[in-house]
Order: structure tokens, then C-alpha cells, then sequence
């Protein structure tokens, strides 16, 4: 029998039931992983309080990320074979395809062999941060050496993704933090500033770096009130990437300073990377030699065991992380 | 004696004031021209109100359009010499160099020739709405054959302009005005489809329109509460550009929708492609190409002589017209 993280409702994390459930086959397309690792996502959290834009279809599975070895190939799959390393690009239904589980069912277009230098928990917090953060600053945003980005609630896995990433490309991040806790780790995984908004102007502590310019990326998870600052943050013509809902306030679109400066604020998920094929093959590409070379690598915050699948996501919850939160299997 | 239109205080249109004033003489980089026709903005009216992004400077000239001849040069212009059929392209402070006059000063880098075949009141009315519809349509919209553009408050200068820049790139445009009463002359200039939105569910008939796919560019001139429908009514990583202010509503940024699309939101003047010497080549060029072969057309709404400029500007808050209203000098 396979383990596998069922919902028949939402709510709290006591909503996921771990069930006995007989080991599926992979059909046309499909690909059966024994899974090693599990990488927690906060889409996963919205998900289970019926807050995510995908939402359950009950009796629903739940997961994004995994990693582990491939057991058994449906037809008319021939980029992996039984034994590869592998991990999951989130890019399928969770309710059907969720990847809580030690023996799970994934389409073969949505797994990516990862370097072997790479251990499987790094493995499993891979392709939702680095994609996420890659689709939005190089895809999109195009940076460069030089672009100041700044990247708000920086220390969640997308957010050191996005440190990482921007370093590789030679530009300047800028993370900001809520409180004072998370500034060293921000500098130690590459910051070259970091502003901690309880106790600093968002918006003076930005002029102040980029001698008044402002940020010509800001890659935003929070959305609310925190739009105005970062309007006033950004560059005459920036661009600020939406790609969470942290805030649960309305977001403005803050009208006249957009009309001064020509500013662009997008709604971004990693969706729309994974949608269009040559922009995801770019991605992987672009991701799997960075693992390879060193100049990527996943920060991992902390392991639970697979039975403790509830409270890794109040772990999640109770937003202490820094780096990546890991389910071992 | 030249004369001028003066404002020592912002206000309703009594505010602005004709006054006699020595001729004066260009300087390094200037050209003086002897106006022939000045083509009214909405930017003028908010300018005299106080409620534009540049504030008067009193005592504050103000017009950002006129055609004309020009009668002196400054040092240092070559691109121009006396007895040239010029207008202007809004590129310049207001309270400085406004055109609102018979004889003007202006920078020369804000003069442009334009096609004998046009009388001096169209060549009032060529830049403003043809260079903003082109930045936005063209440069960054890049508008093909088959692209849905969604035009609101499309019975304006700029509105006509986008229409027939659709017209020209092969794309549909999609007109939405309030009442019915423009309807007809929506079509007439080439419109493909007209919603009246005090009659017509906006959403409902852009999404039978495009058989469900949305608009990929959304041309709006209102912000305020309308975003949230424009959202709804834009394409999967549509863009909705935002180039005006009527509604004086705070505007929102629709983040679920945004997220779940891709969707942009990008604020955007003309001075954008003014400021960026590349892009007004191109725009330039394009527009008189348009003019030239008549694919480009001015819509002239109706003439004021001078002495009437503030009832033309009542005219222009009135909403009833439908094209550019000119101010005969």
C-alpha cells in the first residue's frame, strides 16, 4: 500500500489524513515516483484553507514538490527510466497530482532529473523557487549587472532564490525583512543590503542604496498596503512582480506615480513559466546548470519526518523559516 | 506685441487670461513660430485646475500643442528653418513654453514637420494623440493582425488615433463609450465594436466578442473602479495600460485575477517616448508615414476662435465632443 496525504475538507493543518491507499499505476504520460523528500510550499497552506487559486476537489491530494526515484513509466514516456533521480515542476492539478505521498503518480512533463551532487532534500527545493524567481528576473525582468532588485519577504526559499539568482546575473539584491531576526542570514546568503521594515523606511533606505534611482525590480510575495512603498521604491520605469498574497489587505494600483514614472506592476506565478515550453526548457536549463556550477543552491531551514507532515506546515505557518521547510519520507 | 494666455492662479477656465507681451526671441535651441492653430488636451485642463502631474509655475503659460510657421531660430538649430510648416510635439514644461499663443517659443526638439496635405488645424492635432496611442499600442503593446484592443473612452482625440493605429497594425479594436449618443461615430471611424457601457455589460461583451479569449491590450483612460472590470475583460497575460486619470477613484490592482492571468498593469504617458530619443524616431516616423498615406486621419471635433479659448476648454470638460477640439489663432 502507498501513504498518501488525503483532505476531505479544509481548514486547519488537522485536515490532512495521512491514508492507506493502494499503490496506483502510471498511465499514458504518466510517471510513478518513490518519493524521498517532499519540499513545502505556501501555495500548499492557501490550498488546504481553500485560499489558493486551485481549489480542492475532495477526496484531493496535496503537494507541489518532491523528490525521488522513478518505480514505474506509463506508455509513451521516454525521457526517464526506472531508477533516475528525479524532482516534480509544479505544473499539474494538486487535487489530483498532489505529491504528499511515498509512492505518487506525476506526469512525466512535470518531473526534471537535478544534478547528483545534490542530496534528495535538496532535491525536493528546487523547482518552485528557482523557476519562480527565474521566470520573473530573467524571463521577464531581464536583469543585469548593475539593476538593483528588490525582493520583499526575502527570506522564504523563492526569496533566496532570488538572492542567488540575481547574484548570478550580476545585479544588486536588496532583501527586505520584517524584523531584525532574519538580517544576518539575509547578508550571509548573499544580501548586499538588507532592510529590516520594522525598524527602517522601506522607501529611504532604497533611495539610499541606489543613490536615488530606485530598484528597477521589485519581486514582491505580499501585495496590500506595501504597493505604495514599493512604487515610491521603484525606478523611473520599473517593474514590480506580484507573485504572492502575503498581506490578505486589497492591493492598490498606486495611479499617479505609475503615470509619472512609467512604472509596470504584473501579477506573476510560476504558472506562466510552465505553460510555455520553450520558457520552461530555458528555466531548466538555466536552473540545472547553476545547481551544477555551485552558484545555486538550496538553503534548507529544517526536516520533519514524514508523520509530522501537519505541523512542518504550521512550522510553515508560523513564518520562522528561513530557507526551505523539508518532509522526509 | 504677442498674445499670450497667462494663469496666475489655478481654477475654473476663467483663469485663463490673454494678455499682451513683448515677441520673444529664441534662444540656443529654440525655434519662435507664428501659431496658426492650437489643438486642446486634457492634460491642459487638469494643468489649469492644479490636478496635473506638472504644477503651474506662475505666471504660467500653458498648451502643449500648436501648429504653425516658423518665423525665427534660435543658435544651434539646423533641423528647421523660417517659413517650415512645424507642430509640436508635448515635450516640454508647460508653464515655460506653453502654446497657447499667436507667436511661441518652444524647443526645437519639440518641433516636428508634418504632411503639406494637411490643413494647420489637423497638424494641431497629430502628436498628442497619435505618439501617445503609438507608445503604447506599438512600442510596448506591439499590436499584430488578429489582437483584440479594448479602447475605453475611445470618443476622445487619442481613442480615434488608437482606433485607426489598430486599424493600420491589423489588429480589432474595441471601442467602449458611456452613452449611445457616440455610438455610430465610434464605428464610423473604424471601430469594430462598440460597448455602451451604461447599457451593456462591459465584461459580458468583450468575452462574446473574443470568443472568451479577452483583450490583449486594454487601452484605458479611466482608472478608478473600471480596472477591476478591465481585468476580468483582459486576455491571459494581457495588458491594460493605464495613460489617464478621468475617474477620480482610487484605482485598484486586481491581484487574484492578476496572478491567476499574468496579468500587467503598466502606467504610461506619452512623455515616455518623448524622453526616450530611439522611440520618438520611430514614432515620428510612423506617424507621419500614417499621415502621409492617409491611413492616419485627424478627427476634428470643432473650432474655437482665440478669444473664446476658455469656453473651449469648458467645452472639452462638457464631454460632448467626439475627435480633437481646435482653437483657431
Amino acid at each position: 500500500m502507498a501513504r498518501i496525504v488525503k483532505l476531505t475538507e479544509v481548514g486547519d493543518s488537522s485536515v490532512l489524513k495521512l491514508v492507506d491507499e493502494p499503490v496506483e499505476e502510471p498511465k499514458e504520460g504518466e510517471v510513478r515516483i518513490r518519493v524521498q523528500a517532499i519540499g513545502l510550499n505556501r501555495a500548499e497552506v492557501l490550498f488546504r484553507q481553500g485560499r489558493y487559486l486551485e481549489k480542492p476537489i475532495f477526496p484531493a491530494r496535496i503537494g507541489y514538490e518532491a523528490s525521488g526515484v522513478v518505480e514505474a513509466l506509463g506508455s509513451a514516456v521516454s525521457e526517464f527510466k526506472v531508477g533516475d533521480k528525479v524532482s516534480t515542476i509544479p505544473s499539474f492539478k494538486m487535487s489530483k497530482y498532489g505529491v504528499y505521498g511515498d509512492q505518487v503518480v506525476v506526469p512525466a512533463s512535470s518531473l526534471a532529473h537535478y544534478p547528483d551532487s545534490l542530496t534528495p532534500e535538496e532535491g525536493a527545493s528546487i523547482w518552485m523557487q528557482y523557476l519562480t524567481a527565474y521566470g520573473a528576473l530573467v524571463e521577464y525582468g531581464n536583469i543585469g549587472p548593475g539593476d538593483y532588485v528588490l525582493i520583499t519577504a526575502a527570506s522564504s526559499s523563492v526569496g533566496f532564490a532570488a538572492i542567488q539568482i540575481c547574484l548570478e546575473k550580476g545585479a544588486i539584491p536588496i532583501a527586505s525583512t520584517r524584523g531584525s531576526a532574519k538580517k544576518q542570514t539575509l547578508l550571509d546568503a548573499g544580501a548586499k543590503h538588507v532592510i529590516v521594515t520594522n525598524d527602517e523606511d522601506l522607501v529611504d533606505r532604497v533611495m539610499s542604496i541606489t543613490d536615488k534611482k530606485g530598484c528597477r525590480i521589485i519581486f514582491d510575495a505580499i501585495a496590500g498596503d506595501i504597493v505604495n512603498q514599493l512604487a515610491q521604491a521603484a525606478a523611473y520605469q520599473g517593474t514590480i512582480f506580484e507573485y504572492g498574497a502575503l498581506s490578505l489587505a486589497a492591493t492598490p494600483f498606486p495611479l499617479m506615480l505609475a503615470l509619472d514614472k512609467g512604472l509596470t506592476i504584473r501579477g506573476y506565478t510560476l504558472f506562466q513559466i510552465t505553460s510555455d515550453p520553450a520558457a520552461k526548457d530555458r528555466g531548466k536549463k538555466y536552473v540545472y546548470e547553476g545547481l551544477k556550477s555551485g552558484k545555486l543552491k538550496p538553503v534548507i531551514d529544517k526536516v520533519f519526518p514524514f508523520d509530522q507532515i501537519a505541523q512542518s506546515q504550521d512550522y510553515m505557518e508560523s513564518n520562522q523559516q528561513t530557507g526551505k521547510i523539508i518532509v522526509k519520507v
